[in-house]
């Protein structure tokens, strides 16, 4: 294994403590139990919007923490879900009296540690909403979660209703939009390789020369299915398809009922995208596919779109929901609406995306 | 070879078609010469920055185009400098009246091809300077140039020079301001593992699997020394200090001499690194190395450069100069003055870096 790392027991602390060293005018940082958190947190009467997951996946979710993002971030280690306590401390940090919105990743262990984290601060009197992300169409179950995969929407989500707590949207009307971009996106992702995770010290798994994974996860999860090579057209037509012809699609969530202080089942299902709405385009490096690769993607997805009347009115192209160094790409398409869109161009200032300050 | 191409002959053209369909609102292209300019251009009255040099380092330079930093970009093919002819294109395209800047990475082709472009373009009536970026203390000369290779100043340069341009800075003191930034600026680089040209379709170099490569350059070109990883506090130490130690360096440069209507040879010194010197510390991705890793290695830069008396008043993480899918890091330090920092921090909007707008 080689990485620019010096134990991997020290991986994420130091990796947080030079992103607190170099972005000390928006973040500060809580360790043991790790949060990264907006400089300026809390910010009263504003709702204060958390996320967090296994760490390997950057700049996702410490790179979004800023101004029209996420207030705090729980960063566990390397592909493991953040502990209870983490998040319960991100909600402590952050809550500005107008609760928490949790934007949790469908993966097991994540539910289930943000719905712990939600009922311990309900008990120390923050109010907390739970969003599930659950867009990745290329599996339903798998080894890591029931249901789908919670992959590049979460980047979307976390962007939109950062906006919307800016704007002095409440909890319920943030958790409503949360929900309804979910709804809205749909994902797919694709590796050419794989990545190592510090603490094993080899390879996730195995691709031969001529071989590719359609359809992975985040941490490396079998796809689809394994095949040969195929051109960039190829690989994007598959993927784009895959997403745009994605039809309804149903499932119980469990969200808080904070009426009842207890959990309900929710109905959600997912319209599939009609021609005439309008996208925001989002093409994702897995870490180690340059950019340069990702534009000739887009290049084909846009006609794709185009040809199936959907009209992509904003577009993110970059490594944002990474693998650590793993090779390869991911599409995530979000149908929107004016108001989406305007809080999409709304200002923004975190380490990994800003714009419009 | 795995990549997310098509052929090998259309990566270039192909990856151009998709940043314009990305970022047509900021951006427009020529094809054959292919030059990637601002949409908004000729602006009348303004400097017009051109930068330009082989593919295979995106972000740069086209990712730099747009309010704040270049006005055009000239892509060669992968790893291979741009015709003459693409620079006079851009120069014709972008000439507001004001004249055009080159900002020139230190290798022998590119040098070459940009002063034959500097000539045409002389000839056709568009005044033009050439500012040479040669900031990488690792070699003095090497297969690919005469001199020190430029590197990581350049997209500091881009963007100090491009915030200049928007303030009405006339071309003398634009060119006057680019070498003084070159001359307060040094890099250096590592490689832990190579990178694959398309039309190669084999590793421009093969390391070890506990080797890896100090001092290389951008094109994977060898740098001072082969040998066995280290961890990332001695890897930084190794470059930081060989940057921060780096003495007086002199050389003559060719610069365009306008009333002689010919090439002068001007005389350079590097000023030595002083205790006081504030700084803005740019830790870059060669392409594969995730950004948590470079925090990583920020935070022991951080660490050295205070124990040396050096103030990093700015910062930029991510992979800005890239050498493909190639895994290891940069570092670039540029000792700044109020003037530099006034321009670094106002309003910039391009496709890889956009903050103040």
């Amino acid at each position: 294994m080689k990485k620019l790392i010096n134990s991997p027991d020290d991986v994420v602390r130091e990796s947080i403590e030079g992103m607190i060293l170099a972005h000390g005018d928006l973040l500060k940082a809580h360790y043991e139990p790790n949060v990264i958190y907006r400089a300026d947190a809390p910010l009263n009467g504003q709702v204060a919007l958390v996320s967090g997951g296994g760490s390997g996946h950057e700049p996702m979710h410490g790179g979004f923490v800023g101004l029209g993002m996420l207030t705090a971030a729980a960063p566990g280690e390397v592909f493991t879900s953040p502990t209870p306590d983490q998040m319960l401390e991100a909600a402590k940090l952050v809550d500005g009296g107008a609760g928490v919105l949790n934007i949790v990743k469908n993966y097991t262990g994540d539910v289930m540690n943000f719905e712990m984290a939600a009922e311990l601060a309900n008990s120390e009197g923050i109010a907390v909403r739970n969003i599930l992300i659950d867009d990745d169409v290329a599996v339903k179950d798998s080894l890591y979660t029931a249901g789908r995969r919670g992959v590049g929407t979460t980047v979307l989500a976390e962007r939109i209703c950062g906006a919307a707590a800016e704007r002095g949207y409440d909890l319920d009307r943030i958790a409503d939009l949360c929900r309804q971009v979910n709804i809205n996106g749909r994902s797919m992702g694709m590796a050419l390789t794989s990545c190592t995770v510090p603490a094993k010290g080899s390879p996730t798994f195995e691709l031969g020369e001529r071989e590719m994974e359609i359809g992975i996860g985040i941490h490396g999860e079998p796809g689809q299915a394994r095949m040969d090579m195929k051109s960039a057209d190829e690989i994007t037509e598959m993927m784009a398809l895959e997403i745009i012809n994605d039809g309804a699609y149903s499932r119980t969530v469990r969200e808080w009922d904070s009426e009842a202080e207890d959990w309900k089942e929710v109905e959600i299902t997912d319209p599939p995208f009609a021609s005439g709405d309008r996208l925001i385009a989002f093409v994702n490096s897995m870490g180690g596919t340059p950019v340069s690769e990702l534009y000739i993607v887009y290049r084909k997805l846009a006609q794709i779109c185009d040809q199936h009347g959907l009209t992509i009115v904003r577009n993110l192209v970059g490594p944002y929901i990474t693998s650590l160094e793993m090779q390869g790409a991911s599409i995530t398409l979000l149908k929107v609406d004016d108001e989406m869109l305007a809080l999409w161009d709304s200002p923004l200032n975190t380490p990994a995306l800003r714009w419009g300050m």
